[in-house]
């Protein structure tokens, strides 16, 4: 293949010149007042080398992003017993939909909609203070990205809670069929304070670097997770990590990924590379426009797509 | 690793000894009267050795394996506008669901549901005959696994008519959204000899070699799909393959594959292997228990899973 | 109140100044060329006056009104064992919508929406030819009628088999969950010649008597049902006669009533009298939209809603 | 028919033979500790007779059947501009379903499900303070009752405020919808007192009687509303009044009725009586079990039904 530098510069060049670049998310003013034209991209390969390009360097809010973090947290913490309040399964419905816990009595399909992150955020909890757990979130990313500069955007926590009333209504109903074990207000606390986590393309990047590693932490050569956690983190990735946009992704793209409302993604290539795009603008299925393009483009230059021969 | 062979033997002595193996279609009599003890297992590499055990050369209903090679079929004479008539997303619900057909209009999610390969079988009339169509099926299949000895059970096919009404209710129901253009009797004399297809494990382990190879034809070196579309088809494997437990499989096996209710999984290792599994007692998603669980250890054994560093 | 039959005339008068009069269904040819600016109204009294207006000797398609007439036989040969068949509860959804189905295992919901009426066709046939029992039916609509002139319309009914993808659909689902006793090409076929019946106003207000008379039929001092089963048969009528516009018409108008897509509605005043309207513009939910404002203004100026003190 | 006396204590005599009471409400301690044995029942005739049996002086929890009231204070308030918040069709679905809401864009189906009552409780609300709109709703009450001895059990409204999760999802998808105007813990502060309202039968009864009277007062001759409003709002009483077992209480009883998940009924024969019945013990559809036996059997004795010609 080209050289990686050369492709990752051709692709920030080419969606520069991009005029579809979706809607910016615009339910709480701090999203709102983020520039459509941004575009970052950051690119670590597992011998180690880290490519950056455009706006790789601005922190914006991940979002949805940090559900990959605090699920591997909590399957730290709790193991397969996390499984009994969260599925593994796609959705087929919209981020925030309520109608499945209904018909599933309050247990959400994955981790990585609404409902199932909450549920997880519950569970990291287990009783502790909101706060503790909270840092606990914030040490931990920064300990994955080796950097102390990650931070946690308490306007953004405090808007996401001021105007998230899906998401209080579906704390609300796990925890009437049982599914949260703390009070409402603290999952969300959590939930909510996760969200607002402040990330660079190249802080992501990084802080991905463990799932293409077989779980080691590149910089302790610590098991972050076990070879086969990683693995089944990448895979709920791929099956779950785009809302009701996942089918779509893997069949474009095909490279374990989690989006986030942020515009950000997270893409992870298990031996190759950890990747973290932002543009945005969202598509109508809430997944970057851009930042899914782009990957497509470096997916087919690199052929980094898990399922090429 | 282990020398393949060994791991498959092992693999097929354990599937003997477990008790608990799943419930085998009953819904019509050729389904039902074979043995809940039957196991088989062929693997294909991509250097061409083939290992089998088992059962592997005995005939089954490979029943919904069959919509990997019509979805081919189909891409290739329709290209991408077969996408308007179905979609790539998992369902999030049984194979058999209209639930999701009535709020999304006629459109199936997947190709890999029953409504979604209907909708193909559709595609795949385009005006002609049904029975000429069903010759066209069974002679790819048959070049694809180098084996004449593929047949359609002509038996199966008229008691899936007979007691289809799902089906038919499917059929009707997308015919109603103007998403079938031949008569619905035509499209479902189709589908349900595409799902009578009877092979071996050999016979499909070598049916699925072009996927594993970037779309080539082993023996001709004929390009049987461009390798782009053999990651997607892969990929569409890997979310829609296996109903409402593809995210369970994902995860737990790591490795695009496609089930079918008389007990068989096809699965693709890209670039690795091409393996074909059987085991005719099912799990409660509707997919070969012994079969998924077979598998799972293959892909443990071999480092095989797609999300494996 | 003033004179009835000056009511009336005012209402047929004031009707044909409207300028919004609805959506004439346009699914069948037969139905499509009917011109919106029909109105008819016939009106029987407990006492025998009848008084009608405008184009109440008009025939036109009573399509789903039928659907009194058939359940009436059914209760009659079958009793109450017809509702472990069809449920008595409103839908909450759209007339031919096949989601309840599915969560309630082809058991439809009353038998007034389209699922319901294919299940009490089925009931009626019980084993004999469809044609016998469509020759019943139509005997027995002529009995109520007391006019032979009613006709089934074979156009209609051919049209409607033709195009009925979805009723099919429902059929068929019903078929796959053991609710249909006999072939689905039957059942269909009773459910398509029940709904060509062609009548007038007249016709059917005569047809509705029984209805307001306690079951008996004013003309023979018959029992066409016992008075409970009238009773019950006209709360049906009010919770389940207009579709999922059910409620919006008890709430305005306060009669039991059944609707067609033909734009008929019959309505009965239990003791006071049985009433029949007639124009083919619909409203969004499938109910004739001049009917329905036609029988509001009708029982305003009467008191005849059953929620009148 | 016989003495209305008579036939009211042979029913108030066969209740307490009855051996399947069905299930108390547990949800919280308040109803849990209601003994099953209990009944009562109240009839006040439009010419003032009373006529009580069994239990009708005891207090009880009357829940939902505060709704008809709430409901005629925010029409009073509003009038028809309330439809724009609430609809006026059965929901199809239980009492406290999601779903609903998340398909017709957070509008409830009716004023007498969960949902519909805490929109109805928001309107009522209109920026005052919740403990005022409490203290209207208990005087209009009553007023209504002419009973200063009507009261809220505060223990009741606390326990449902710290148990009702389903409320809070509800309340809080709403407002996600924008279909509520006042902060969440406001309108349910004022369901949840509504719900604590404690009356007797007597009681009841008695503030029931304006919807048989053509909505005006007995005692002041006063119009406590229009007699299109009092037929309104029977007619919804008929249709949704009983949640998922609306239609077969129709189908049964045929009387308007409104029903409490502590096992009261409140149902109206309009121009002719205004009855209370009480028995803690609810059917599968949540609608007190002998409460509504008990009104099917006065039914059937009195002809009361509004469907009886």
């Amino acid at each position: 293949m080209r050289e990686l530098k050369d492709i990752v510069e051709a692709i920030t060049a080419d969606m520069a010149k991009q005029a579809e670049r979706g809607q910016v998310a615009d339910y709480i003013p701090a999203l709102a007042r983020v520039h459509p034209s941004r575009f970052g991209i950051a690119v670590i390969t597992a011998d180690g080398e880290t490519i950056a390009a455009g706006d790789a360097g601005m922190p914006f809010s991940v979002q949805s992003v940090s559900k990959v973090f605090t699920l591997t947290m909590a399957l730290n913490r709790l193991g397969t017993a996390l499984w009994k309040r969260v599925g593994r399964e796609p959705s087929g419905s919209a981020f925030n939909s309520i109608v499945q816990l209904e018909s599933e009595q309050g247990i959400p399909r994955n981790p990585f909609i609404n409902a199932g992150a909450i549920a997880v955020s519950d569970a990291l909890l287990a009783g502790h203070d909101a706060r503790e757990t909270i840092g606990d979130i914030l040490r931990f990313v920064r300990f994955l990205a080796e950097d102390d500069g990650v931070e946690i955007d308490s306007e953004v926590a405090h808007s996401e809670a001021a105007t998230g009333f899906r998401n209080f209504a579906l704390a609300n109903y796990m925890k009437a069929f049982g599914n949260l074990e703390n009070p409402v207000e603290d999952a969300l606390k959590v939930y909510f304070h996760q969200c607002a986590l402040t990330m660079t393309c190249r802080q992501l990047a990084m802080a991905g670097r463990y799932l293409m590693n077989a779980g080691i932490h590149p910089a302790t050569q610590e098991a972050v997770v076990p070879p086969e956690r990683a693995r089944r983190i990448n895979a709920l990735m791929l099956t779950c990590g785009h809302y009701d946009g996942s089918g779509e992704f893997a069949y474009r793209v095909g490279i374990p990924g989690k989006s986030g409302v942020g515009g950000g993604i997270l893409a992870v290539v298990p031996g190759k590379a950890s990747i973290a795009v932002w543009s945005p603008g969202l598509n109508d299925r809430g997944n970057s426009k851009l930042g899914s393009l782009a990957l497509e483009r470096l997916a087919e230059a690199t052929s980094w797509s898990v399922f090429t021969a």
